[in-house]
């Protein structure tokens, strides 16, 4: 492993379920991770993570925890609690070694320390294929959805003559919820369920169980493990009386293992996630999971019956992974991205017009917005990967709801022209769906940042409708899409010019809906050269994007007049770009405006024709030559520091801006080397080191992934999904 | 009013509907209140209520909430948020007063300031009875159980030729769910669904709601009102397009009402909550009042339609309130300490074996234990007043669920000797039903807080079935209670002594469950002079007044043999407590043991025959004459400062202690007052000032109620229902 990443091991990553919104996140030291489900951030709880030392009560634990008043001066309030003879120490960091893929995190502790014995701790996330319920079995449903996680704890005791006790466990941070013990209403307390199964809870809704004996998921012979409950980690190791396991209001709960002397085991460990009933406004939907699981407790049942299954769901992405061969830099940002990612992915059954329908949700990381359009078209790529029936999904929330029919107006003139289709930033916030035709997120009468996306969403469900299109050849799907592919060219000829003629391939016209307003592009809180819609180099070259992916679909439609349209467009659009360079070759942000800045993103739009396998577009032989060669000279001349580099040679997405975007940093690297065939690997890594750094530095590793950094720091777009742009690099 | 209650108008109270374990809560300054569900505290939320002034854009408002950051800056993160010329100022205190009775809690604002309008906000809570869903008609359980408050704001307009907008809203602080508008799904926005209603939501939690138009509780005429949302008050009251009022990010969430010029209005607003689906662990429970409503739009438009019928819910109760002739400072505590209750209220149907079970709770304020017992058995006098079913169902499912049987040990002796019946400390907490037969709360092994209570909750239970039997002649329930008062008697003498020749009407033994520890009272936090059971003069006298009841209750069935036991116990009691006189008249608060505490609730035993109206058996020259003498001798040589007074006249319950408790000062008021006619009024209208002053402290009064004072501060048993003690103030 490199310096770089062996520098700060401790930073978060989301383990999540698909499609739960619910992640466990671990990594950051102190109580900043935990079980938290539909939340925007980590959950922020106590994790004790430990195994007794050689000195009995003396537990060395990984440093996910921070000291807490004693609750018990809550209710015993004259007296302070009582002493104990348990102690737990948090390891040092030179004993702690990480291991980060997509799919497995694994911790590893070493034995310098004579007081310990070694050991690692394991969490294993489903990065695998989420199957079509429209095709699957139910045993793929389930073993795919359960809003289970499998954890792994390897303890070596053979050195030992004594046995050993190992802690896992969580203090409750949610306001609603108080811990219990998961076993507790079916057995006596902390000695398993009817199925053997003890655990420790919050409420209904997170947990983490484990077998203590018979069937599927059980310890090792000779294990005993039990569920207890307390004010601390300290007193629940101090009770002498199993009674007192059951200590109801205690916030801290563990589960608890002793490891027979002599022995090397593997504890293994359930993480439950669970939310019943209707958990959206809006509209009426339930998580898909509850199709096959009525509470937690039948999560946890199923997640350890079937726990090799769970644990091993990532083996062949991993293996994939492996075998890719990516820096060691990539490989940590693609792995952070991929958790990320989904820690905000959800699956519905929504109730609508008397039938259920699924709806495939990524929430917008910290923000929770469900389906923003303009993150989708980035995660486009890895699900197309992983699973296009997602992208199908989205696509077809967004025209049966979340679209709409304007006018366009030019700036500064009232006057109304005839706009066309377009469809919304996104679907809602936090399990609140928007109502028909809304998103939460636009407004009118803006210039900037919460102005409408139009034209920047209508070009997004083209580009990803032809990119599903071309992975699955979904025919069925084709057919009910045409009749939008050519609305969307429609609205999109009318956003260049009322007058034919006049056309350049490139928007002239906001949306009525902005009211004298400017729409904006996802780069919403950046300056002009990429907020502003209009004649932006950004969106214009994305739009020649999809006028050339258009071309091939209608052309093998045999629609010869759209696909003339959109050939005629897509040469207008490039003769109009390459008009604007300067003499020095570089391009402006924003045409026709004297605006100084330079972008990165101008060669954003080339990954439509890429991924549509449309070479001949890309080649600078091909028709579009001169557009090619223009962004190639334009990406030379801006990737240099004072431009569009960073002094440690990080890519500053534009040249204006401090705030630069990784999500969109990985795509135009794609692009740059794959497509432009423009940047030497050495330049690569110093700029796959610099933003490595941003994601380790002590101020942004609290978020897992985030997406907008500004001057390095992470202000916006944390805890977010969009850093699977990288799935490009495997490509 | 009393310069005293003049002195500090901002404590928090809390506004709760009937069994829904919700409160709105307001009154303390700050970001203090708001519409909190299943919490143990207010919900923090900034409240805005305020009126518009004579200069446009100025609003004064009541003092609820604090600036905060602009969140805009979370999205748009390079630029501030705008400039606006709308200004929120907090009204001065000398212009602000404050009515609170039970059921209704108004604020007047005066025209001191002629910038301001004459405005009043009142809310009122359902301090009514709460019908029993046994008997009751679908319209009476509706109206009673809708989990919804009604609030009027009236602004007097008359004297402006301009229109004066209004505001009512608050600023979502959920970190599970966003503010949404309560119409945005079926209406256009902010201009009301098509029932006419228009409302701010989080989630599908909480929200406020009016009628724009159309229909009962509809405003009226000429008023116009909508609902908006914005990244603060300020930004929403700045905008001026109708189609940013659904700006679906902003945390904060406002209708805003404009009031005609020249007009004298009163706006009518619906305060709802919900939550649906199972909502309990251990035990499946769903809210009682999902039978009726469907979810926060279907109790808004119910509580709309019905406004003036939810509205004066509290008018009998109110009006007896004010009949009764209450002193000022026992008017306010009492007041409060109801709305208190009801915040902790909550009633569920519980899937159990098959079948839907109501279940009547009262979760332990900041602790949310689940009926608690010996709370139960301080709420039973005003449960009796209002809604004596509550008790019933409290009673079976402590016999259904919540009992145990015991062996009992003598101190340091491990032999066992047959216990008998008896009951849990509490059935759960925060929603989660702990085990058949076990508390959250009581551990093994324990001389101190945590301990068990065994014999205070067999006694509770005998005291609360003998009141309802008392009070309802329920002679179905008597049926089946018969045994269990039989087999509570048994459980009484095995742990008075195993030889019946022994006995002294005293415990003298502690439940096995104890496992060599101590039993302990409710008071768990106290020292030894009221927190050990055994040998405890406070259980002692109790255990006198059940005996005492329970020979009446035997004697009435014809059962002489278990009557004659009862009065040979109470009279054998009555003997050990007078002995145990010192020659100066003082008791010992534990008998037999050279503790040198002395103790108020040494009285509080005989309510049991007060209630039950066994005036004999109060009577100096009853059959316990002696005893009556000598707790009146005693009551009397401890009310002094140094001994069971603080200095300021407060009642001190423990001489030893300085944690009062006001539930129980309230219980032992009137039994000094009513029972032992002891205390003349000068003195009481003293101790009351003192103990209004400590709810009223600025560190006591974000609680609400509250009962455990340390030295004057509420340092546990915030927010707390058991200080309805005081209903029998009214008797």
């Amino acid at each position: 492993m490199s310096n770089l990443l062996s520098s700060n091991i401790f930073y978060n990553t989301q383990h999540s379920p698909l499609g739960a919104f619910a992640s466990f996140t671990l990594g950051f030291k102190g109580s900043k991770g935990g079980l938290g489900l539909e939340l925007g951030k980590p959950a922020d709880q106590n994790v004790f993570i430990g195994v007794e030392g050689d000195q009995r009560g003396q537990f060395g634990c990984l440093p996910f925890y921070e000291s807490v008043l004693d609750e018990s001066t809550r209710f015993d309030i004259e007296n302070a609690g009582g002493e104990s003879n348990i102690r737990l120490s948090q390891i040092a960091d030179a004993q702690i070694s990480r291991t980060l893929t997509p799919g497995t995190d694994t911790w590893a502790v070493s034995t310098a320390d004579s007081q310990s014995s070694a050991w690692s701790f394991t969490v294993h996330a489903p990065v695998m294929t989420a199957p079509n319920p429209a095709t699957a079995t139910d045993a793929e449903l389930k073993l795919a959805y359960v809003p289970a996680l499998t954890a792994e704890l390897g303890v070596d005791n053979t050195g030992s003559a004594s046995p050993r006790r190992v802690i896992f466990g969580f203090q409750n941070s949610d306001i609603y919820r108080q811990m219990r013990l998961l076993d507790d209403a079916t057995s006596e307390f902390g000695t398993g369920n009817s199925q053997g199964i003890v655990g420790i809870a919050t409420g209904d809704s997170v947990g983490i169980a484990a077998r203590a004996r018979g069937g599927n998921g059980a310890q090792a012979d000779g294990v005993q493990i039990w569920s207890a409950q307390g004010f601390s980690a300290e007193a629940i190791l101090s009770e002498a009386l199993p009674f007192n396991r059951a200590f109801g209001i205690g916030s801290v709960g563990l589960l608890v293992a002793v490891i027979p002397a002599g022995a090397k085991v593997t504890l293994r460990f359930a993480l439950c996630f669970y939310r019943g009933g209707v958990v959206t406004t809006g509209l009426k939907a339930r998580y898909f999971y509850t199709r096959y699981f009525t509470d937690l407790e039948s999560v946890a049942a199923y997640a350890l019956d079937n726990f090799d299954a769970l644990r091993d769901r990532s083996a062949a992405f991993d293996g994939r992974f492996a075998a890719s061969g990516l820096s060691d830099t990539r490989a940590f940002m693609l792995s952070q991205a991929v958790h990320s990612y989904y820690g905000s992915s959800e699956l519905l059954d929504v109730e609508l017009n008397g039938k259920l329908e699924l709806m495939w949700i990524v929430n917008e990381g910290e923000y929770r917005m469900i389906n923003t359009f303009d993150l989708t078209a980035d995660q486009l790529f890895f699900e197309l990967e992983l699973n296009p029936w997602t992208v199908r999904n989205e696509l077809e929330w967004f025209c049966r709801r979340y679209s709409y029919i304007d006018t366009v107006r030019f700036p500064g003139d009232a006057t109304e022209y005839p706009g066309g289709l377009t469809f919304t930033h996104d679907m809602g916030v936090a399990n609140h769906c928007s109502p028909e035709g809304r998103s939460v997120y636009e407004k009118a009468g803006l210039h900037g940042c919460f102005s409408h996306m139009s034209h920047e969403e209508l070009v997004n469900w083209a580009m990803c409708g032809l990119a599903y299109e071309h992975k699955t050849g979904d025919s069925e799907w084709l057919a009910t899409a045409l009749p939008v592919f050519q609305d969307v060219l429609t609205s999109m000829l009318n956003r260049d010019h009322p007058d034919p003629a006049q056309r350049d391939g490139v928007m002239s016209l906001d949306s009525s809906r902005c009211a004298g307003g400017s729409e904006i592009t996802t780069y919403d809180s950046l300056d002009v050269s990429l907020g502003q819609s209009r004649n932006n180099l950004y969106l214009a070259v994305k739009c020649w994007g999809a006028y050339v992916g258009m071309e091939a679909l209608f052309a093998s439609l045999g629609d010869t007049e759209r696909a003339a349209i959109c050939r005629d467009q897509a040469t207008r659009c490039a003769a109009t770009v390459c008009a604007s360079a300067n003499t020095d070759g570089l391009l402006p942000a924003i045409l026709h405006e004297n605006v100084p800045s330079r972008i990165i993103p101008a060669i954003e739009g080339l990954i439509t024709p890429h991924v549509l396998g449309l070479t001949n577009a890309l080649s600078d032989s091909g028709p579009y030559g001169e557009l090619i060669k223009a962004l190639r000279r334009h990406l030379s001349a801006v990737l240099k520091p004072g431009i569009c580099l960073f002094p440690d040679g990080a890519w500053k997405i534009s040249s204006t801006s401090t705030n630069s975007w990784l999500s969109k940093v990985y795509l135009c690297q794609f692009i740059a080397e794959r497509v432009l065939l423009e940047i030497p690997l050495a330049r690569q890594e110093t700029a796959d080191a610099a933003h490595t750094a941003w994601l380790l530095d002590d101020r942004n590793s609290y978020h897992a992934w985030s997406d907008q950094m500004l001057d390095g720091v992470a202000r916006g777009s944390k805890y977010y999904p969009r850093g699977v742009t990288s799935i490009l690099w495997m490509t």
